[in-house]
């Protein structure tokens, strides 16, 4: 039993260490006993609201502590975080770490490597902030058959469809999500769905054993779609989210990042604005939702600290938080031969045939067609199309076919539908 | 650091007994290493799929086996199992349960056994069956200071609800639910908000640390709820459900289970079915949302069986899985003094001067009206009032003396709009 102090160091002292060292405060004495006994920093001489004797610009010092028991990095970046935390797991020290980058790049290594030493990493808040979440799925759920895990995690999209549900324009609600803090001056990253993707993969390691690589991960942004779109999702009783699916099943593991039409009764289309939500589906749990703040340093914070105490409850153990992790030895299925259905909207001459030639080139390709929705606007029409499931490779077959049809004049919008 | 076999005994072999044997076994030798020692049943005779020479009727064999680490309480009902929880947790054995009775009624005790024993108690399945949200507010969120909780958790009455929301009576959706076995013969503990009751006092002695008592925990059902008061709510954009809810404010800490209106993008009402969520709110996690299937055998064994998990990595730390409980050392403030909107279907006399009596007497008890909606019928009309938030105690004077007035034929039916 671990009845001493716990002894704790934090690399970094940005808005998110700051918030952590604000916090371990706040536990102290109350909770348990913590003495921060260093912090990493760069540069020590700058102006901050910590001790002067605990900051260090030398790793070594930390990592040669004996005294410290556990370690929070938070300094963001792959490098140099990630040697950082494989010397301190190598020595048996317990870490924690907010860092999707480095969890998504290397999270298999870094688990083998904190089982080998029986010792703890945690990394609650490196997916759906504030959400505790990981939590149950490396534990109370390890025992569980998963079959598919879904979400919402990425803050800065959703706000940004949240907003054009609304009523705004895509360019309107990105610069408002900009001068609000949700979006980055270059959004690439959120509205590309690239963050939400290497999110994924962390999710994907954590409910299937497997994180897929970078590049087999399927991933579409935002930034197409519009306010017609939306309103067409309302007319059909659906929302547009960007959402990451993991789906496991006889054919094989598929990891994928793109937005949906979805209906407004599943549990992701009432999460909203810079909300996360991550859905957990199972042989014996049938469905978990869990959601709350996605982004933040005071949720980010709230994760980390939630880390700290089940790390606290930990250490005297000896040995590591986690399982085996599970070993599912199936294929991984390619996106195309991925079953979607898929909303199309096109620009076509108003003129007899066009529907029988756009329907016939989806028979050809066997896509079969759930509902088709023709409205005159002169000598053009709008054509909405909704298929039934197909593969990938035979829906995108289809679109550029009819894309180049002379009776078709464009195609507005392409976006899948979840039918979960 | 345990490396042996867990060796488990399980008290109870009833629905979820077999479940959680069956589940037991599917674990052994894939993610840890278990022993299941002994079984306690009443008769040893009765057909069972279970090995006849762990069956035993004596407790006193598995309380006094020294090998036996973990023990799994299903029995049902208080006694004898609160006897054997403490008797176990004096010895130092781990305990889980799913019992929500014992918990309602013993929690704080068991837990300061537990921790008095360096040892561990869970009971995830208490609440919420299948959802693990216990285990996040003792661990994970024990660091935050929580606001409010509100949950639906009884599947039952969220199931009627669901139905009479699509358009079935009261008295149609409990007969459903008792042929599909979502209900028992006898309701009266589902419907009238028993269960939720208990299930809140648990709630509260983990958000707060404080579990109030039975009697002060204001209870009401969801048996008078109409058809009709759904098409309200629906009209006014909102539903109904039952909802158990815990708040901590500067004037105190009240718990309370009632059916409440409400708005139908809140988290709460997309929840359908016999789903059960869990609401925490919180300073710097704002609105977390946990939900799940919350009944049958085998949601309830995948919390048991998450409990295990945990159970097994923390047991060699020799130190129980409970921190101190939240001291919340507030007062609890009496139903009389919480502050409600009330929705207020009312058949009056269609004579001039009517609303305005009903008005004056809200007006005369510090009632404010948010709107009204009068609509004639002959000779009588239908009005409805939503009032602002006020005290239970000025709007039931000012209910009583509405009943009383002679334009008044009627008071058709009375919930609380949920405010948050």
């Amino acid at each position: 039993m671990h009845n001493n102090t716990f002894c704790i160091a934090v690399l970094g002292a940005g808005n998110i260490g700051s918030a952590v060292l604000a916090r371990l405060k706040e536990l102290d004495n109350k909770i348990l006993n913590i003495e921060i006994k260093k912090v990493l920093v760069k540069d020590k001489s700058k102006d901050r609201e910590i001790e002067e004797e605990i900051l260090t610009n030398n790793f070594e010092e930390i990592l040669n502590d004996d005294s410290i028991d556990l370690v929070i990095e938070v300094l963001g970046g792959v490098d140099p975080g990630k040697g950082y935390i494989e010397s301190l797991l190598s020595k048996g020290k317990a870490v924690i770490t907010a860092n999707k980058d480095i969890i998504a790049d290397s999270g298999p290594e870094l688990i083998k490597l904190a089982q080998e030493n029986n010792t703890c990493l945690y990394f609650e808040a490196a997916v759906a902030a504030g959400i505790p979440v990981l939590k149950p799925l490396i534990e109370s759920l390890r025992g569980e058959e998963l079959t598919r895990v879904l979400g919402i995690i990425n803050g800065t999209s959703n706000y940004i469809l949240t907003s054009m549900e609304e009523g705004s324009t895509y360019e309107d609600a990105l610069s408002t999500a900009q001068e609000l803090g949700y979006a980055e001056p270059d959004p690439t990253n959120d509205v590309d769905g690239i963050d939400a993707k290497f999110k994924a993969m962390i999710l994907s390691l954590l409910c299937f054993g497997v994180s897929p690589n970078n590049e087999a991960v399927f991933t579409e942004g935002i930034s197409k779609i519009t306010k017609e779109d939306f309103e067409w999702a309302s007319r059909l009783d659906k929302t547009i989210k960007l959402v990451a699916q993991i789906d496991k099943n006889n054919e094989g593991l598929n990891a994928r990042v793109h937005p949906v039409l979805i209906d407004k009764k599943h549990p992701l289309a009432s999460i909203r604005g810079a909300l996360n939500a991550v859905v957990v589906e199972g042989v014996n749990i049938n469905q978990l939702v869990f959601s709350g703040p996605g982004a933040g340093s005071e949720p980010t914070a709230s994760s980390i600290i939630g880390d700290v105490l089940s790390a606290c409850r930990h250490l005297s153990s000896n040995q590591s938080n986690w399982y085996p992790l599970r070993d599912y030895k199936g294929d991984s299925k390619s996106f195309e031969n991925v079953k979607s259905s898929m909303f199309i909207r096109l620009s076509v001459k108003d003129q007899p045939g066009v529907l029988a030639k756009i329907s016939g080139t989806f028979g050809e390709n066997n896509v079969s067609i759930e509902s088709v929705i023709q409205e005159g606007r002169g000598e053009t029409a709008e054509l909405v199309i909704i298929t039934h499931d197909a593969k990938e490779e035979n829906l995108s077959t289809s679109v550029e076919t009819i894309r180049a049809l002379s009776v078709v004049d464009d195609i507005d919008s392409i976006i899948r539908v979840y039918s979960g």
